[in-house]
């Protein structure tokens, strides 16, 4: 465990339940809009044809799955930028255009034969709650949806679009280790390949 | 009505007017650069190219009309990018181009069959108080144009591009309900078709 | 003169001096980068091709020559998409790609037939203090370089993007009336076009 | 030395070793995402096809060379845009597509036939723990990994893209002479050609 670093959520103090919950997480699933990029569509004549991305997400959904903790995007949009920066970070569970997040959800798990609680899920909206009360670990950005924020037991620092997923996969793994033995494996020169 | 939410608008004790007239409107009515979008305009040597929208305004702006409460949007400038996200929220009473803010106005509360007390008017420019001393419910962005602070009775706590017209909905709708009820369909996988 | 407004600015308390300077102004002048945008350069392989600028900037950049205030732009770098801006705006004493700003400044102020101190200049970097020191009023934004905020009289409470030219206007502006009646014509339908 | 600028950083008072590193640097070393760019990827279907710097930056790299201190950029990405933009600054030591960062940065002060010790390193990851252990100053932007903030001796007040290079190259000069001499040379009309 990393205490230092986990030391700077009180809410781990005052819900004693949510450390051990952290650490049997065996699937994180992200939101797209507002939790990986800033909320902000880029509209073209073409539509959304441009999309921001955080370059420190890209090393926490490329690190999890090497820790044994996969990776899930769910979201309800989709474009050809989002679907490229996917590829390029190899997330094999990506759900692009998917309006029933919940049924997405519960297809997921089944078929990665592990519970709900063993899930995370990060959303910023309204209809990310169609399956964040059912997961083991919810979480949202620091300018989520006033709702959303409501009913969520942990809101990250970060805003959308500052690295949340980073942020994240910094909790899930200092559940388990130090961040420096966490990063072990992305200081080498083979990982970014 | 949603207390807690309302609670973090002092303006609604100190004038008690407020509250009624928000629970009165039939109408919102939006302006887009520096209320929808952060105000910065981005231009390649083709002019005005690329519009920067929130995604959780869209949610505000489909969500709304189901509340029996329409949405318009009248602006000075134009683009194609402004077109096709006006399309994709299916926002049918859209004034791109429009020079007399107040004739457009006039023109859609007739039209709709309503009175101007039950329309709120969002801006964040002077071109604006061509409406906005007329309307119900006047509303601007943290960091709109200071004469436009000076002449509003409500300031929003969201910055232009942040988040407007979802705070906008939120306190109209919180003025009636709460919202946890006020979103309800918008969990709904049919929502976001 | 609009005192409510000026008065958040203590420095004219500290440098009497300073209020007939911007009383006797005929000019204002420019940087583009870090100043009208927020520095940021968008490169695509075509070089730089995307330029953000502010809707803001835009009514003070139409307005104060109404109000009988020359407006210029000098600016050591060029592209298309600034060209496209500075047309929209019709800025006539436009420097693109000038690397002697002192030059091209003096120049300027001969052809208008008036003095270096009845001109202002708003700039950024340490480029723009080959003019500054020479002017009646020297502005930058408040996130100006440390060298140009040690030699500027008036540091804004803008920072580079956010509406840089318009608070130069206002602050201009309301050394001479109000700011309702500076903003009079901008609420005209004709002066969009 | 520019004692003003130096004494907001109250770090260069507790390790007294740290200003006689600064003084002795003969090579400036940048990351790319997160330090010269605030660390949004910008991606459209054709991947990552639009960068955005930081115009202050530009004049960091170009005027360190002056002072007989080399730049180089060393960044496990690689992107049009990027060699576009570092192309314009003409930075020769540039190492795009670069996923062994130690073994670059070797190469290239042996080329140079420097010091490790001569030399600083500005990364925002972890990927730069590679190097930034070995360097003779190690320096992160505001918002760098946690990680790397808890491994480097001096954390920037700028955050990534917001004028990192910039604040690093005044650092540097403020280390030898007043800031004031260290940009006489950059306010020359030939210095931006």
């Amino acid at each position: 465990m990393d205490m230092a670093f986990l030391s700077s959520y009180p809410v781990l103090n005052d819900d004693l339940n949510l450390l051990p919950k952290l650490q049997a997480l065996k699937l994180v699933v992200f939101d797209v809009d507002g939790v990986l990029t800033d909320g902000r569509l880029l509209y073209t004549e073409q539509g959304e044809s441009i999309k921001r991305f955080n370059v420190k997400d890209g090393v926490a959904m490329k690190l999890l799955p090497k820790w044994g903790i996969q990776v899930a995007v769910i979201t309800a949009k989709d474009s050809l930028p989002l679907r490229r920066r996917m590829e390029e970070l190899k997330v094999t569970h990506f759900y692009p255009g998917c309006h029933n997040k919940a049924a997405a959800f519960n297809e997921l798990i089944e078929q990665l034969g592990i519970l709900s609680e063993e899930a995370a899920y990060v959303g910023d909206d309204v209809i990310d709650l169609q399956v964040m009360p059912n997961v083991g670990v919810a979480l949202c950005p620091a300018d989520a949806h006033i709702v959303v924020q409501r009913h969520c037991p942990i809101i990250l620092s970060k805003a959308a679009g500052e690295g949340v997923a980073r942020e994240v996969a910094d909790m899930v793994l200092a559940s388990r280790m130090s961040l420096e033995q966490a990063y072990e494996l992305a200081q080498k020169p083979e990982f970014e390949k």
